[in-house]
């Protein structure tokens, strides 16, 4: 049996910073007053949808890539993801000159496949089911040596997603809250630790998709559970909160908020409209919860990350087919 | 016979950046590697689709504005435009206090003359012709003893229009070349002070649209040409280069390149994948330029300014209907 890593500490996010600041962007936070009157509070939305790759995970992938030992690295990395953290990783080994593989299922999209394609990374396909995708992680690794980059439970992706918060609470440091999309927990843990370490006293509040809110259940409960099977348009969302995501959540008190797919389609259409961004449904939802909860938010100063925008302007969700 | 007020300086587009920077928001500079990859050159993107209004004319209507004397300014400001300059104004009167009168055409979209109106400005209908636009403004003027604002040819409003090129010069400050979309000409006027006002040896391509190349052919023939009928989807760009524009413009030798509408719709969709922005046609027509001209940009730095994001999300022009 395998001895989890230790848990990322504020220190780790610092180090992230220093890391990744040769490769990443310093994403602009932007403000909105049409959308400030709508939610009644004071919006900062750092613009993660213009990072490299079009999405936050840049960060996390970068700093694992970027924190392999010499010899490590010369063997590669693997992961099992057909999103962002696929394409994040891809580009940051790509960035490194090593090799990259990753797993991806039956199905997937194949624009996305492509992109990471095109970065060099090798694909190697499987069955969509998780044991599939883990089972040819695996052989991967046997094969090959390479050392896997998990897409939300490895200390240093955590800790790598903590720098966006850094960078928001230094470009707007008078915050009350900040808001983050949570899936597999890999930015919300991460901002939680960045939170915690900053000694901000800002509250951390995340948007989970009603229809995948395993999250919001694993913390009433006080254990993991792992029997939501997620029903959302939020394609970034469907992934259960890994184990020590939730440990980190668990214990800096984060606090959910589980929003419907309506709300958050009408949240995107709102942020094409007044701040000009296309990002996912995945990023949406984070404004779509202070808008669905303005008495939890009123007067308050908000910020929010808007997390990717890897989203097809052909087929945008409010668009009758 | 009025005496023509003289041409803005330099020194006017300092003054300029100094009066707006308590309203304006310096907004930001993005770059978007595929987008390098696609045009053979490094591209750098002002982001005026972020301004307040969502285009640089709040520059131009904020300086004016706030450059009248107190006793002036008391009897508000009026101006003849149903798009961009007209909520510009109507912003900047309210953000003084002052009444803001503005002239409206028929056939003027209805969503921008709500939001002109939303800022309390009183809208005045005419008939659609510009005689009947000038007529109408004369009218007011005359009712109210009004400040006239006019939205490309005002002295101020040149000025406020160049201090976008003085912040873009100032976050990437070894461009080659700047490019600027081209109608009235208060942005292209203002960017050729301000770029010969830094001695920066930048130089200045205009974009204009193939089906209202007013400015092309003016620049070529030496006088100002006002007897083409504009045909484009650049609604923001059908206008005549102003009188004071063409002077400046003719005098800073500014290169004038045509585009297609059908490159620009192409541009913008670009805009939205790779940059994840939305602007409207009149802004994207800057992107097409460079890209329907690669020998002419070839390895070079290119700034280019995206000028406004007010365009119908759910009314996008690749989406056939």
């Amino acid at each position: 049996m395998s001895v989890a890593p230790p848990l990322p500490q504020f220190d780790d996010v610092l180090d992230a910073a220093a890391r990744i600041a040769p490769h990443a962007r310093v994403t602009p936070v932007l403000r909105a007053t049409a959308l400030d009157t709508l939610a009644g509070c004071r919006l900062a939305f750092k613009a993660e949808c213009l990072q490299r790759g079009h999405a936050f995970k840049f960060r996390g992938a970068c700093n694992a890539v970027f924190s392999l030992p010499d010899g490590d690295a010369a063997r590669g990395v693997v992961t099992h993801s057909s999103g962002n953290h696929g394409g994040a990783l891809a580009l940051s080994a790509r960035l490194r000159g090593i090799p990259c593989h990753v797993v991806v299922p039956e199905g997937a999209v194949g624009a996305k496949l492509g992109r990471i394609a095109a970065q060099g990374a090798v694909l190697h396909r499987c069955a969509a089911t998780i044991e599939a995708r883990e089972a040819m992680c695996a052989r991967v690794q046997a094969a090959t040596d390479a050392s896997l980059v998990h897409p939300y439970a490895d200390p240093q992706v955590i800790a790598g997603q903590g720098t966006a918060v850094l960078e928001l609470l230094h470009a707007a440091p008078d915050l009350d809250v900040v808001v983050v999309p949570v899936g597999g927990g890999g930015l919300a843990s991460g901002s939680a630790i960045a939170l915690a370490g900053l000694s901000s006293g800002v509250e951390l509040v995340l948007a989970e998709p009603a229809g995948a809110a395993d999250t919001l259940a694993s913390l009433q409960r006080g254990e993991r559970c792992t029997s939501v099977t997620p029903d959302t348009l939020c394609d970034g969302l469907r992934t259960l909160v890994g184990e020590p995501n939730f440990r980190i959540l668990q214990a800096h008190r984060a606090q959910v908020l589980a929003v419907e797919d309506a709300d958050t389609i009408a949240a995107m259409r709102r942020l094409l409209v007044e701040l000009k961004l296309l990002v996912e449904p995945s990023s949406a939802i984070a404004l779509a919860a202070v808008l669905a909860n303005p008495a939890r938010f009123a007067g308050r100063r908000v910020g929010i990350v808007l997390t990717g925008g890897n989203v097809d302007p052909d087929r945008l969700p409010w668009v009758s087919a």
